[in-house]
C-alpha cells in the first residue's frame, strides 16, 4: 500500500488506489480537563476543520481503513472502533466547493476526476486515552487538533451531522452499556464518573440517584483506598470490575435472556 | 430512475446508472406459526438463494434505494429499516463465481465489466407483518420466498453472514429495547409473547421470569378480555403500551439518564 503524502498523489493516483465512491470517517473522542474532546484536523485551501477520514484501499477491509485513519492520526492501534452510521445523501458531496477548495490551494484538478465524486462514507467512533494520543495531520490537513466539544459549531462538508450523530450514539449507549474504561484513569472516584456521564449528556444529574443506578449495574467496584490530599473528606476510590463490565458490553446493563 | 429489468441491463447501463462498488442487501424477518422467517430470492443461474439487495443510483440515498429494495420484494412500505453493519472485506466479492454463474444463465459479460467488481454492500433489517407481504422476485432471480431461519444453512456469496450479523444484532436487540410490534397480531397472550423471544434467541425461557421481567420493562399492558376458546383455563390478553414502547425503543429499557 502506498502511502498517500499529497492530495497531488490522490488526484492522479486515487482512482488506481482506492475503490470509488466510499470513504470512512472517524469521531475520536478523549476525555480530559471534565471537557469531552473530538479530533479535529484543519483542511488545507479551506478555513475549516474536518473529522479525520481516509479511503479505502482496493484491497483493503473498510474496518482496516477505519484503523489505519486512527492509527496514523493518533499514533495508537488495537482501540475498539465502532460503525455507527453510513452517510449516503447524494448532496453530501458538494462539487464545486471541492473545485474551489483545491483552486484556493493552487491545485489544478479536472471536473470528472476520482475525487470530485460522490462519497458514500461509513462513519465510526472510538473512545481514546487522551494522555497516549500524538495528534499528527494527514495529507490534507495543516494541523491535528483535540477539540473541546462544546466548542465545535461548524465542520467541513456534513461532518458536523456525522459528529452529531456518533455523540447521539454514544449518548444512547449510556442507556444501556458501560462507559469509562479507556476515558477514566484506573482509579477514580464517583464524582469524576459522575462528571465523565454529565460531559457526555450536557446535563446535570442527581449525585444520589447517579451513584445508586451505578452501584445497581455492578461494573463499578469500590476499593477500599481513598483520595488523599483534598480539603473535604477523603473521597473513596473505585474501578472498574473488568468482567462485569464486559459481559454488560456484550449483553447491555439489563443482562441477557 | 429507470427500473432494471434484466441481468443484460444492469450489464449494460449498470455503470451509468448507479454508484461504483456499493451495494444494499435487507435481512427481512417475519414471524408466522410460531417460526422466525426471512425472506430469500432464489438466484437465476446459481442454486443458491441470497438476500433481497439492490444498487443506489446515482441520484439516490444509500437508505432510499434499501426502502426501495423492500417495497419491491414485499409491496409494503413505510416499515423502518435499520442499517446495522457494513461489510467491506476485499474477498467478499468472488470475481470467477460471478462470471461462472452468468455463463451458465447463458450471459455474456467482460471481465472488467461494472457488475464484476469488488462491493462494499451496507446490510440492513426490518421486522415485517408477514401476512401484509408479497413476496415479489426482482431480475436477477426466479423466486421470492419465506424460509423458516432454523432452515438456511448457505446462501449466496456472504449472505449467510450478514444473515448471521444481523440476528446477533436482533438478539442483542432483546436486551436493552423492546420487540414484538409489527411481529405479533394486536392482542396476544404472554406464552406467545414469550414464544417470539424464544425463537428469536433459540432457547427456551422460564416462564415466571420472563413474565415476572417483562412487566417490569412496562411496555405490554394486561387487558381485561381473556382468549377464548382453548381447552385449558382462558389465558389473559395483553397488547403493547405504544407510548412505553416507543420510549423504551428510545432510550432502552433502562430508561433515559
Amino acid at each position: 500500500m502506498a502511502q498517500i503524502k499529497s492530495i497531488e498523489q490522490v488526484i492522479h493516483d486515487g482512482a488506481k488506489l482506492f475503490m470509488p465512491s466510499v470513504s470512512v470517517d472517524c469521531v475520536i473522542f478523549g476525555f480530559h480537563d471534565n471537557q469531552l474532546k473530538v479530533l479535529l484536523l484543519k483542511m488545507k485551501g479551506a478555513d475549516q476543520w474536518a473529522l479525520p477520514g481516509g479511503f479505502i484501499y482496493r484491497d483493503e477491509d473498510i474496518d482496516e481503513a477505519a484503523s489505519r485513519v486512527l492509527r496514523e492520526r493518533t499514533g495508537i492501534q488495537d482501540i475498539f472502533l465502532k460503525q455507527f452510521h453510513v452517510f449516503g445523501q447524494p448532496k453530501r458531496s458538494d462539487k464545486k466547493f471541492h473545485l474551489n477548495m483545491m483552486k484556493k490551494d493552487g491545485i489544478k484538478v479536472n471536473k470528472d476526476n476520482w475525487i470530485i465524486q460522490r462519497f458514500i462514507t461509513t462513519g465510526y467512533y472510538a473512545l481514546v486515552d487522551f494522555q497516549f494520543v500524538k495528534p499528527t495531520p494527514d495529507f490534507s490537513s495543516v494541523s491535528c487538533e483535540w477539540w473541546d466539544l462544546k466548542d465545535i459549531h461548524e465542520l467541513f462538508m456534513d461532518h458536523k451531522n456525522i459528529l452529531d450523530r456518533a455523540l447521539e450514539t454514544l449518548r444512547l449507549q449510556l442507556n444501556y452499556q458501560p462507559i469509562g474504561y479507556n476515558l477514566l484513569p484506573e482509579k477514580f472516584t464517583m464524582p469524576e464518573l459522575q462528571k465523565l456521564y454529565e460531559t457526555i449528556l450536557d446535563k446535570s444529574l442527581d449525585r444520589r440517584n447517579f451513584q445508586r443506578r451505578m452501584s445497581g449495574f455492578g461494573f463499578v467496584k469500590r476499593l477500599k483506598e481513598t483520595r488523599q490530599g483534598g480539603a473535604h473528606k477523603a473521597p473513596y476510590l473505585y474501578s472498574f470490575d473488568l468482567k462485569k463490565y464486559k459481559k454488560a458490553l456484550e449483553e447491555g446493563l439489563q443482562g441477557g435472556w
